[in-house]
């Protein structure tokens, strides 16, 4: 059998340290502890638990360029004999005493095989979500409750329903509504998915609910059950808040069949930093979806909680990516990915105006979020979603959302343009 | 009854930020939405649901300061309406979207007394830890193993054994040491108890064995339940990996009745940024406390993971403080904290040399801890804990290391300072 590494890739900055020599030092240090001194006999026993370097890649600062600017990026390869099947054992490994060791910051993983084949990864995937909505040539709609808190049933199935006759795909709960006496997630997800169904008896439309799943770690699942029972067709999540193992356990748990979005709530705590951290490709991507993640939401480059395009492609690119070489360390360049994939969410500051260019970036698998961009149109909430539908419709077919609005029956994607304009 | 508030205070920076006005746009948005264009007769009712500013200090750069230099400490009061008593709940709110929203790092945390009676916290804390072991009248000494990955029962045996017999009061696992086919957690409690057992009828000192709690969430109480009952008398956790609430539940459980050492694995993903992040007095200090961490070890001043002496300082201020007023928003200043103190374990780098140095900035109240300054010592793992004694005794008696590795029977010491020296 091939033994099986876990690859980390870490950018270090550093003046003037040996990378060469630091890289060397991960390698022993995070696995077998000490080498050279160990008498050769132990060595050939303890080989197989030995880390080895991958590659160092210095990039000395040019001139002009101010000598901090000096760094590497150095990837690791831990033997996954040293640790079990559980994303906590393997972040622990590779970024746990080594995160507090100076400017260094996780930047990518590639996972073994066999440490892959023990997650399933997303229940539903983009594809499955597709399937439940019915939706299988445009790119999907969500919305987001304007204000959540201190409000009560009627108000929330009242905000529920104007919402859902807008057209939206997907309508999910504000990630800081908790368990509370006035709207519980039983009673919230049934009032709501009352809406869901007044709604669809007049658009035709099927529509997703993600319940905030919140409370005590060991009291979720009963939590998610009980939302299903009450009719909840998808559960939000605040993954960072609980740890990517209790998604993971979530994900493979066969009675929990609804999909799972995951909001980024504390991500800002890892990934802006250029020197410490976890990179956002990581942290949203690679290992939300290997969580089991059916949706990710992660901060749009476009609105005023912003990270940077070249950041979102990468995290676009790990929930999307059907190739095993981007997950697995040493797989075929032509394999297939065994993890289905997740729908990506870029979210905040969104409104139609943006939908050309959401569309250039992101291509046709991708969630279209909005929260002030539905509420606050001129026209109201359902006129709101219309305004997005029309706006996906012609960026579709290839017209200008200003040709679209010129016509009958786009009244409300025509005031949605003079009110936020056409970004391009 | 007086509202409740949970206080976050914010370090922002940005050269040229209303301050004020963020300050209140965070106070709004991540609690009612909106507030400025409520009717009045909906004010009153969502009054008690809105966040309140507590204080806005602003920094300007001074003359020769560079204009990224500006930033603000903002304090803004959460009513715990809005939140359920757990630590996913009260992080989602005060840090969950802004920790997003550009250079923000949440420096400090206060709770309402309402959100801190939902908390038992450590359930022996540093008394009832000494309790266990009969040490009263000094520092505790911890050391940790050599290399476990790939070794055997035997060899943790013995490892343990020669450990023990220098006279340490704690041995902790590796945390870097999961569930494997050679040591099992249940067996090696196991083996490493009976070597305990050994060497307390030779030195008769009693000893705490902090096993590593690993693997998938939802069996950690189990499995911690089966390291208890093959003896385990401490457990050491990976916290962040899991997620605060996590070790919170395992605190709060009757039949978890050993203390729990939290470890700060994947911490330095958090806190070193002066931008981003979760400052180390919040992180290792308030919420490992409030979630019931016994003891609580984090990178020393000292060694070759370094943590600022000040950042120390503040760490060990949040464990051991007895004011209720350092964590509980509006508490008179002379109220007693309820949570018991946890005990400070500041590691890494750590030698015999040291121990004045650490007696002075942590005072009686710390857990000495070494691994390579243990196992390195010219005379062996026992010697290196017998040095460690001899110099906490020495500096406890007010005398200089040097004085008292003079004397007869002094000799690991006498060794331990030639070989490492003596920091002041």
């Amino acid at each position: 059998m091939t033994q099986g590494y876990c690859v980390a890739t870490y950018r270090l900055h550093d003046e003037k340290a040996d990378f060469h020599k630091k890289a060397a030092g991960i390698a022993v240090g995070l696995t077998v502890g000490s080498w050279t001194e160990l008498p050769e006999a132990q060595k050939a026993h303890m080989r197989k638990h030995l880390g080895q370097v991958v590659s160092v890649d210095v990039h000395e600062p040019g001139a002009g360029e101010p000598p901090e600017n000096r760094y590497a990026d150095i990837s690791i390869a831990y033997p996954d004999v040293n640790f079990s099947r559980d994303i906590p054992a393997l972040l622990v490994t590779v970024f746990g005493k080594l995160s507090m060791d100076g400017r260094i910051k996780l930047i990518d993983l590639h996972f073994s095989e066999s440490f892959l084949a023990g997650f399933p990864g997303p229940k539903f995937g983009a594809a499955g979500v597709r399937g439940l909505l019915g939706v299988h040539d445009r790119p999907l709609l969500m919305s987001i409750f304007k204000s959540v808190i201190g409000h009560d049933l009627d108000n929330l199935r009242e905000q529920f329903y104007k919402q859902a006759l807008g057209g939206v795909d997907l309508i999910k709960d504000d990630e800081i509504l908790f368990e509370n006496p006035l709207t519980p997630i039983g009673k919230r997800v049934e009032a709501c998915m009352a809406a869901a169904k007044q709604a669809e008896a007049e658009t035709g439309q099927k529509l997703l609910y993600a319940a905030n799943l919140t409370g005590p770690t060991s009291k979720l699942r009963v939590r998610a059950l009980e939302a299903i029972g009450a009719g909840a067709n998808a559960l939000l999540f605040n993954v960072l808040a609980y740890g990517f193992d209790t998604l993971a356990e979530l994900a493979a748990d066969p009675d929990i069949n609804v999909p799972l979005m995951a909001h980024p709530a504390l991500a800002g705590a890892y990934y802006p930093s250029p020197h410490y951290g976890i990179a956002a490709n990581v942290l949203l991507g690679k290992l939300m979806r290997l969580a089991g993640a059916d949706l990710v939401l992660f901060p749009s480059p476009y609105g005023s909680v912003v990270m940077p395009r070249e950041e979102n492609m990468a995290i676009r690119e790990a929930l999307l990516t059907e190739s095993a070489a981007d997950y697995a360390h040493g797989a075929a360049a032509d394999a297939a990915l065994s993890l289905r994939r997740s729908f990506p969410v870029p979210s905040a500051g969104i409104h139609p105006g943006l939908v050309p260019l959401i569309l250039r970036d992101f291509g046709g698998e991708v969630v279209v979020n909005a929260g002030g961009g539905i509420h606050g149109h001129p026209m109201g909430t359902a006129a709101g979603g219309q305004a997005f539908r029309q706006a996906i419709d012609a960026a579709l077919a290839g017209r200008t959302l200003q040709e679209a609005a010129a016509e009958a029956g786009h009244e409300a994607l025509k005031a949605a343009i003079e009110l936020w304009g056409v970004k391009s």
